[in-house]
């Protein structure tokens, strides 16, 4: 199976990689962790995003605040699947990563996913590995089930509260 | 091969669906185009979504724009990987469409591009694709050498422009 | 008396729906709540809003976060009203939600209120039942008074307090 | 049945209002237009909102642009629902219109659609009035019905012109 | 010497309405303190602006938060010039609140100050008095001549600190 | 009676900054207009600020367009009222220039108009003036009165034209 | 002399480059200028970096749009001042490439002018080099009275033209 | 070696300001601290500017927020360059203090950093310094150096916090 590279401009990314981390780890997928900034390390991040095709990476997850650049450096070095993760930071709410990170000129994409959206990152990067792998397909509609169920557990718990209440 | 799918909210996205449909064309990836509203024909939407993996499609193009949710309720019926491409339209810009489509919730991901950004989501399906098929990523890597290529050209043409205008 | 059915997409909303069902059962009014996600349970929201006139409901509120879509996709499914409710979380203050919510597109109208005003959301709802029922329109009415007495009251009090600072 | 109100800020909003009007007269709902300013009629407006009841309106449809304050001065001075219509215009694309029709404070709701949305906002007035008028809301599921059909007939053309293009 | 009405739109805003009537009473001009809701109590909002001329008042500050309608619609009933103070509530950071107050329609205008700005408003009152009161003039002059000093206090005092760090 | 100074950053605001020159010429107040930039003449500014008084002028009208700073200089120099217009250039729609005119600190106010609302900005220059002079004050009654007669002709004018057109 | 070096992310720049170009040449400066996308052509906007102190370059002028990551790619490559112009292009007006410029983390600064302002940045990078060059401060200086001149000519203008239009 | 002059507009900007400071001193260069205020001192302000090339200093740093006018009325004064510090205050989140900073019209450029960037403000004037000057130059070599290693022992550290937590 690919393995799915997360890359985080800096360790305060932290945190917010983790949900990533752990996300792809419930669905058993094998993750390589980097600490690599598009312009602390630029020559760093380049080498890694040359790298991941030979170390069996299918998708690569880039997390980074204020001028997001980080998913569009590795975008611009490999045609794996670049899913970019807006990270919030000061004043303006991650609106400002969103925006360097979605708005990619013609040619490069960058998946772009919600502010913080690290776990929403690591379900895209199965759902790409899952397109050609039966059991990861599986696997997350598995998750999709259990999500489901949460909701309607959520949907009961709240009914038999309110009712608790009136009574 | 997988195909992909593109669907668009309303005739008016069409201009911009037609760069997915021409980008993809290129790439020598099959299309299936569909107009279906997340609004005006929920079930038509639904049915379709539920029917992309029997169609062989390994990947979905969204485009809507406003308020747009196609995107995301294509991705509520699917595992697949979903595209969404915020489309423009009205004195906002495209804040909310693109806010509209790529803001979504734990649990299920919209790989969002810029506004407007269908070629880019036509190369990203394609990525998507290539993960499991050399030849695609071959094509993917010589598209690149040809963007490159372009890129030298229009320096040396901006270089020799500029030397003309100084003799 | 018809009643109204406020439904949330994450169990997260509750502190915010609760002002809603508040609202309600101060204008006697009958509520049906219910946790469901346009996204985690799209067949279980469909299914809910297509039950909702064989309920007896006359007006839907609708409370979500983020890209929140789930106005929306109750709204594609009855021609009930359906009001929604932005829910503010994140660093963007709540205006992805509002614009999620209000910028449907032409023929699937969604009544939107104030990021966070599950309170007004209520007292529309109420308003809407008493386009045909005298009684909720007297007990808006009386709302307006209490409200209006209320204003005076903190006039005088503020009043007094300047007062009381000055000797 | 019950007629619905069409209150514009300035005859400028007059092309935007037509949509509203032109829609209530496909639902064969009657309509009282008026052009009445908040800031330059305040008197007016407030003597016509007071008059609404007693003219048989059930619902208010309020279209104004920039600091729009005319649907929150309507609602007020009546507990009628009251749908908030913001108008672009100059260089903010609607934004100033519609937070200042949406964010109304705790107690008086405004009922907001999209920017520029009069369509909407009268198929809204109309959703409001078939709560108890079983006709309209038979009107209403023909227009879904034939929205839907205009959708698949837009999704049915494309394809055809995709295939005569291939050909 | 004319009096200064000072006029919030809830009982919430008093915390950024007494700069105002603190920055008012630093001058020695009397002010009419009070709470009125262009929406809650639109009748006596209005009864109170028309009573402003014969009580003497020659400037108005309104404050009002979100849909910030109040200084409009105090505008709308007086010549006398209004100034309306947004005040931050919500998610938005008072975004809501400055457009709903600054952007209104030609013909009524209102002075708007900052978010918040509650002393600014208060001093500008004592500006438009001062057109044509010598002694409020000179005041204003003495004023600046203080906040003058303080900056150049302040200035002192950081130099200071820095060489003492460097000793 | 005092006079009204006008003072543009650019000669490209000549277009917006006509609508204020016009608008005190149909209140019998003479104008002062300058061109005068905060940036590129600061001396200038400063001096012609330092001038306004003694050349009877009681109150002050700027308007700058992108980083707005001209109110801001013009109001650092005079305790006379300044009023600030926000002039739209560039893609940002004008909320440069409204961010960078209104969000003044504290001690130095700006009564800021609507973005481009240079006719407001003469109004309430008049108004300010209008505060000691009883002419001036009639003078802004009666366009009061000619500019709710024009709404009421607009009123009457739509609904002609709406029964012309059922008939 | 040392030279400024003008770079842009795509040949569509070159019309708001000129400015830069046009500017340098105003001041004899010696500019090198370049076609090269942070993300098309990384290797060689890298290379390019690199080079520029061995070409006699003081400082580097960058231009993009939507997403604009070119300024920071090439200020993680050099310390030489790295001036940066966010380009407009598309819905945003320009906000997307703003804050992709100028929110650059810490460590790595971008000099970050006006949306399309290449006209400045030209001019600051005269600046930078003139710290060091007494005769291109002086030019500078003579711009400055230029532009002075040309404001105070415009202020001449006006009065002569409303001079003109009153008699 | 020339120095770089700090300027506040506040001495509630010190906090942000002495990044500026530190930053300064661990480059070794002599740094001009002041507390001075466009609006609440202007002559100050315009005679310390004017007073800074005799002074030695090569780059000024303002720092301002709200209406940031502080850079741009610097900058209005000298040829030196500018650099600008947005500060956050209010809840705008500081994009008042960016527009008003960076926006700035022709002719008089503001160096732009990022909303609350003083340390990479002072890092912006050590390289505009370093232009002249090798030994400022190798200085930043070895904080980029430094940049990079404190990077790549973050990675370190993540990579073995992870692999302790798997085993």
């Amino acid at each position: 199976m690919k393995k799915v590279a997360i890359v985080m401009g800096s360790a305060s990314d932290k945190p917010v990689a983790m949900d990533a981390v752990n996300t792809l780890a419930q669905y058993g997928v094998q993750a390589i962790v980097r600490v690599l900034s598009a312009h602390r390390t630029p020559q760093e991040a380049r080498d890694f995003t040359l790298s991941l095709e030979g170390e069996g990476v299918g998708a690569v997850i880039a997390l980074a605040g204020m001028a997001a650049h980080l998913a569009g450096a590795v975008a611009a070095n490999t045609v794996l699947p670049v899913i970019g993760v807006p990270v919030a930071s000061g004043g303006l709410g991650g609106l400002d990563a969103l925006l360097s990170t979605v708005q990619m000129p013609s040619g490069i994409p960058v998946a772009t996913v919600a502010v913080g959206g690290a776990k929403n990152a690591a379900i895209l990067a199965v759902q790409v590995l899952a397109v050609s792998d039966e059991k990861l397909r599986q696997k997350l509609l598995d998750q999709r089930a259990a999500m489901r169920a949460a909701v309607l557990k959520a949907d009961q718990d709240i009914n038999e509260a309110l009712k608790a209440q009136e009574a």
